[in-house]
């Protein structure tokens, strides 16, 4: 089978460079093309981008000149498949247009999120929301979303803990500064300290957990009624979003119980063997002091930044304790949008 | 009136350091001595500690020689009373032998803490507890504690909430290093990282709130039967514990008003004018991303470190979402019990 | 004696916020107004300025309504005198147009240090340098800068050791991201991080050092031939940049009597008592790990961020090295024009 | 050939850490026993040791029984070779004694370095001195050890820069905390601050440069004569060492030709393919802002951390300014040892 021809849009920011360090040597996947604002088109996309992440730029998308993030320019390089990394503002319009044009768009952009065919999917999560797709409006093209980068270490927890039966849900999240993009918290803001709000991102949690978590009803979502309580919270380090979650069930909970359910979870992309799918997407930790962004977000585990990791699970009454860790431009972004892509080709949505 | 004569147990650590900070000038207490480990025994003050905090070391205190923490020492300087910044380990020998001794003993180590007899004391919070010291079998002396530091700034916002009915309490803290003490948290283990974990932090907030805000029966007191949960991270800030509260009550509660009524709550000690008592116990802000530790605990303001601040306060259904922020060593620590000693002194127990 | 009208240009930054901390309560001058970019203009300075500095914003100026950096408004609010904490590119036209209104401008800016009748006055190190003011073609307005922040702690430690006769200066910057202004530093790039570049820091080092050492000659400034050697660095600091300085004379120099010149030096600021003048303006310290940044910047002191504090000075042959922290955003900026002004003031020049 | 088998000393730290990722799998060498100190006795290394460092302790590592440090518990596993992470105190005298057993001991401990039949081995630099062994006392056995972590950058650079006359050298460091040691910074003291000493850092850099910079004579180095000049100070990073260099040499040196006689450099090791040798031991770089410690040490890079990367090359008159950077844990101290291992082993020294 030949690799589908891709282009990512907003190529040259944080969770672009994921992408592409995810995507280059991809088996079903062939990096055509790399977007980015008009001030980088026509520059080679190493002089046009500032490598933040591990590892180098691959040669051949070093090489690769920047296209404008424009239909036209678009269409004319003739993908097969669009990611796009854009900002929520500049992705709504063009995502749609893309769409429209009968082009599979794997976003990990917040601006159609919300809409009511459009699935915001995690394959090991909620792998039934993929046939929204069937009733979205764009003809052969159509709009997948991954979720906010909180939301996805959140839903994947709760995932396994629902037949438990969930009445409540409180997370306080300790957010890295590279979920703000590569200039979005400035460091006169953050050393030597913690800022306890960050912008829309509260709400996102709470809705984005209900929608993913919702069941499907005559081609659209209905949400879940979680009652949901989220307090968010950016912390002076560079990766990786650790959240205290409160989960309070209609009975009261074994932790030892639940922390086998969780590590024994699996889903359809474990299933599957996808490529980019964790071999166990949730990792328990008995260590008494983890997960920590800093120690267990390494890229040398087979994991890659595509599990969740999950410690001090404590029962309390009804009440189930613990913190998660999900590296957040991985598994709550660039990752996320790949394996979305990688389930539908499974799937046979995408061709 | 003649100032008392004070001796500082412990004085070489940060909490030492802030007790004679807040001390060397004050209008009821004279620093007559101050004790640390027998390796520092005999060298002046100046040169036995490293001082961490802000300002410069007395000159008189900085000359003066360190005893050690003995019995027999500490009473041939005849003080009149004790300040104890002592670790747990070492306290709880010399604290009863020194109340035994007849000396009333203000103490912030945990040690003698849960004992029933023996008050955990915040004035604006549970000034009826003063009168557990009768109730002690120490002779003339006694012992009065304050809280832990996490806990300090969670019982001063509950107190005036309580009225509406608290059916539990969730904490996540995000406490700065400075609260483990000098040497507590490597740098190898808190740069660019979060540690979820604080031994015995939970343990305490949840038993000490629940003293705190019971209430005395035959001499002893009576736990308040609070649900709480309570889940500890230490974060890469050097001064400034920040916590994000979720407070479930018997009813809905509007933010607006339990706004108001924590912003205008002032106790005993706000009566009493004591020297060490802020004008307004609780901050409210309304700045959308406040409060912040590097901004909000500036000791160029009039509450120097010991009302607690209190933000982004959200209803919703039944429960109250909030950021407090509390000054570890100076409202978690010395500061607390010098207040407490204020109190004693206003109230008749210290004479 | 009236006090001055004053108007500060480019308000909300930082450096303007210390401007405002300094000058809203001294005895010479009288904030008036302030201006900032057009965004803010109509708004209240408290509504405008993002407040990052210690203390509060004094209530009086909180409340004045921001105008626009443009001279038919500034003139409107007929100032005295002009202190600008403007960026550079900005600072050009404006800070010429109101010297030629007649108005004396004190500058934090670089737009104008090296043009030759232009003095980069530092009152300590050349006064003298006041009198190219009679120069300038501005009729009886002036322009009078100070220097960049790393060259203020520079000049001040060579200025008593040039007696020696120095052979050349090399020195490396460890510096704070508060001199790149409220958001120059991206946390993204500071976190766990050294920077070693910070653009045009070098040469301005070089060419101010010589300029501000130089002598006056025909109204002009030559510059002294010292021949330097900077390396500029930015560290994850807030406040206050560190300099490992290394002096090579013509002949070997005594570690002790070097610190002796130092830390008796005094100059015309110190003479005149004028209200910013440090005490001391070169305080050396004598433990072993000191300055640093964090622990020697406090504002509690006397000094308040006027003085610069030298500690570790080692002799080895023809060389001396150090290390020098200078406060950059008081010292290094607002302080440095305050104490011109107080200078320019006190010799006449100011009317 | 069988490999030769091999026991690490101090093998819980930091250091000892890296010894174990790098040799757990080497194809020379096979571990057989680690130690540490008595504490630590009896447990599986992977309950002993708090590992800090990238990737997973290897299996069979982390069920090895951690043996003491002491002569005949170690003699008893029958090692071929000894590496030695151990502290400088614990390391004189049992290394002492291991060679006098008949035992090659690589050490990353300073304690033996400045003895005159001992080399301060760097394989690129000097590896002439490896025939120092042949002077020693101890028998068939003998003592090698690598140089301080920041000598260890300094020296590669200065080795091919030799050539073109060098007069003296001035090197400030930006040290990371991991060259302390596990606990060695605590966080109070470098959260937001640099501190600008490191104890008898500036003496070690100044004595091993000359010694590993000097020539043999009858069987003992005569140190080269360079007039050193070094300031060492922390800096709140994790890992990698930048310093700040100044070369004067005798005549003004172009800083093309330098750079291209830097990245062209190569020795020994990368002649004889050494296994962790790397292919180019100087990485210069031509970005303007680089190298960084957080960016330019990835163990993503066929280097592995043992390749010292050079940026910012500057000449001016007679001197050449430079940054460089050196992973101080791998090529600063393990990796450097294991290269001086295969090194003796290629040249026959080691059997």
């Amino acid at each position: 089978m030949k690799r589908l021809r891709i282009c990512i849009l907003g190529a040259t920011g944080i969770v672009g460079q994921h992408f592409i360090r995810i995507l280059h040597d991809h088996p079903f996947f062939e990096i055509v093309a790399v977007t980015a604002s008009p001030c980088s088109e026509g520059l080679e996309f190493g002089k046009a981008t500032d490598w933040m992440i591990s590892g180098s730029i691959p040669p051949d998308v070093s090489n690769m000149v920047v296209q404008e993030t424009q239909l036209g320019k678009i269409l004319k390089v003739d993908p097969d498949i669009i990611f796009s990394a854009l900002p929520s503002g500049v992705a709504l319009d063009i995502e749609s247009d893309l769409a429209r044009a009968g082009l599979p768009v794997f976003s990990n952009a917040a601006a159609h999120r919300m809409e009511e065919t459009v699935p915001i999917l995690i394959p090991e999560v909620n792998p039934e929301h993929l046939k929204l797709v069937n009733y979205q409006d764009y003809g052969d093209g159509f709009i997948i979303t991954n979720s906010n980068c909180s939301t996805s270490g959140l839903v994947m927890v709760l995932r396994p803990l629902i037949e438990y039966g969930i009445r409540n849900i409180t997370v306080t999240t300790f957010q890295a500064v590279s979920g703000a993009g590569r200039t979005g918290v400035a460091s006169m803001d953050i050393l030597n300290n913690v800022i306890p709000f960050i912008s829309r991102e509260e709400e996102k949690i709470a809705n984005e957990t209900c929608k993913i978590l919702g069941h499907l009803e005559n081609g659209r979502v209905v949400s879940a009624p979680f009652d949901m309580n989220a307090s968010c919270a950016r912390v002076p380090v560079l990766d990786g979003h650790l959240e205290s979650v409160v989960i309070e069930f209609e009975a009261p909970v074994n932790a030892e119980t639940a922390t086998k359910t969780m590590s024994g979870y699996t889903g359809e992309p474990q299933a599957l063997k996808l490529p980019t799918a964790p071999p166990r997407p949730l990792i328990t930790m008995y260590e008494q002091d983890r997960p920590q962004p800093k120690r267990d977000l390494t890229l040398s585990e087979p994991e890659l930044g595509m599990a969740v990791r999950v410690g001090r699970i404590r029962a309390h009454q009804n009440r189930l304790n613990m913190f998660l860790l999900v590296h957040n431009t991985i598994r709550g972004a660039a990752g996320a949008s790949v394996l979305n892509a990688e389930f539908a080709r499974a799937k046979g949505v995408l061709k």
